[in-house]
């Protein structure tokens, strides 16, 4: 499936099953509205699906690794060759994000979609490696469009490839050192926050490094002029791949009306960009968590996504999604397996 | 074991098993401090247990059920029959505690502590009665001292078997109908607040019901002048039964050097009278969530411990209990289970 036909494919979550799964869980043994954000969860989930009695569904986490040729301006703490480390980190089940993956019971997916490394034939590595990393951003095009576009699709098809898995639910994965200025930069085009009040300390640095960040970014859309009329053209002058991928990705589940978790600022900056490509997609996310990365509350709000956790986590990874997804799985179970009033014998209020 | 047995046996923390903890989260293939509150979690657990390789503790929600008087001064949205209603409903698994407990592998233990009804010999109910519900506070004491204390005996023995079992996290959770205007009047005796102040809409009044329930307190408190140095009298003049074991189990807890996993606005009540009688139970306390019903951030910020979620929950039972009590064994497997940049290959940073 093409990006294109995916973004045609898009419909609005239903209301009138968000309205009967409200009229369900009305009916369960507890006061109305006393579960709070997992109702809504509840409700958001069968809008999305359109099921009225849902199963617990299969959870898939899909980290995207890739490298960033802004790299070389200085923008990160940690070393280049720590994205190639990390993935192999994942696949040895090492990472913070495995273990939150395997604490949550969902199935983590890592994806190179342009790492500076050759892995060669790496066993559980699933290889869509579209450049070995993008280009220096601030000196030229991170990468020619019909990459960009490439690598949209590569996000698209793990969407297809899920649902047609049976997947249920779907969370968003990163890693790539250098993708949070990446990531600042398109949000400043795609919110027009100003550069400094989206680009945070990333992995470390300090407020030193953090002003000289911003300098590289605004050299970057200065040199660029990104249009945030063109979202594949801000991919194809910013990056990253990985970005562009969790974009398609995102694209591809909405179509596939499977709910997404978002995980941080990186997964953010990946859903503006879905949402500039279609709108509709927004009524399929689900924001884990409020990130520590400054430029991450100008995103949700910009996005009207309101996290559900604030846990102060800033690791990246999928680490946070892998939380939002078992809360979503625990709110379909709330509908799924609590007792109604008249089921267990229980009194209703006032009665 | 007797209450004052326990309160004398509660130690402080391990504030050198902390520093080595945070050492080895610091090795861990992560940006230092990136995971946020799930380090912080990790660091208290072990200080709180003294281990420095913890594994994965194995959690217990003890969920005690009571009656209040109180009821009879019109105070609740349900009636009071809907206490023993749900004592069933949680030991058949249809509430919301169960769905909740079973989806992060917590075990529910339910007690009858004094709940108003004659349950006969009830599979999996663990009979504890003191008394067939508290009697009215508003017109006289609701319980004798006597019975006080052993309601928190009674809480005491629970955690200490729970030890003996090799349980290694505990939550609480608790049903009576009528117990957020005890724990709001407990509230308001142990912090100082007024009344109005913490006393909040429970499962469900309205504003007028509200006001009523603050002047039924108010009047309590006018007729009883219970003296917050005397927490154990606190507890024989407002109640309630549940209210008091959740104190003892608490003491208890803190005793065995077990984290205690705090559920919402009852929860934190029992938690004023424990650390009453006992102050360095705060350091093994752990607050799931922050509670939708009034007095709640009161409390937290007079017990200055930081809510872990903010899910709008104010159904009670334990249900936020089992959430936090997840996160604090993802925790956990984050210290056990992820690599350190050494085992893993990961460059550290600016190296």
């Amino acid at each position: 499936m093409t990006l294109e036909e995916a973004i045609g494919l898009v419909r609005n979550a239903d209301a009138s099953v968000a309205i009967d799964t409200q009229r369900r869980l009305d009916r369960l043994t507890k006061p109305q509205g006393s579960l709070g954000r997992l109702e809504e969860l509840a409700v958001r989930y069968c809008a999305m699906t359109g099921e009225r009695k849902p199963s617990v569904p299969r959870g898939v986490l899909f980290t995207l690794a890739a490298d960033h040729g802004v790299v070389d301006e200085g923008v990160s703490a940690y070393p280049r060759d720590v994205t190639a480390q990390m993935v192999r980190n994942f696949l040895r089940g090492g990472a913070g994000v495995n273990v939150l993956a395997r604490h949550e019971g969902i199935e983590v997916r890592v994806i190179d979609i342009g790492v500076a490394h050759d892995f060669g034939s790496l066993p559980g590595l699933v290889d869509r490696k579209l450049m070995m990393s993008t280009r220096n951003m601030a000196r030229e095009e991170a990468m020619p469009r019909a990459i960009a576009e490439r690598a949209c699709a590569i996000g698209v098809d793990l969407a297809v490839a899920a649902a047609n898995e049976g997947i249920g639910l779907i969370g968003t994965g990163e890693m790539g050192i250098g993708n949070t200025t990446a990531s600042a930069a398109i949000t400043a085009v795609m919110t027009g926050a100003t550069v400094d009040h989206v680009t945070g300390m990333g992995t470390g640095i300090d407020e030193q490094g953090r002003k000289a960040k911003v300098e590289v970014i605004e050299r970057t859309l200065a040199r660029h002029h990104p249009d945030p009329a063109d979202a594949v053209g801000v991919l194809s002058k910013i990056g990253g791949l990985e970005i562009a991928g969790l974009a398609g990705l995102i694209v591809g589940s909405a179509a596939a009306r499977i709910p997404i978790v978002l995980d941080g600022f990186i997964a953010g900056a990946a859903a503006l960009i879905a949402c500039a490509l279609q709108p509709r997609c927004r009524q399929y996310l689900i924001a884990a968590h409020r990130s520590v990365e400054r430029g991450h509350d100008v995103l949700l709000e910009h996005l009207q996504l309101k996290p559900l956790l604030d846990l102060e986590l800033r690791l990246g990874e999928g680490t946070g999604a892998c939380l939002g997804m078992g809360l979503v799985q625990a709110s379909v179970k709330i509908l799924a397996e609590m007792a109604t009033f008249g089921e267990a014998g229980v009194s209703e209020r006032g009665s």
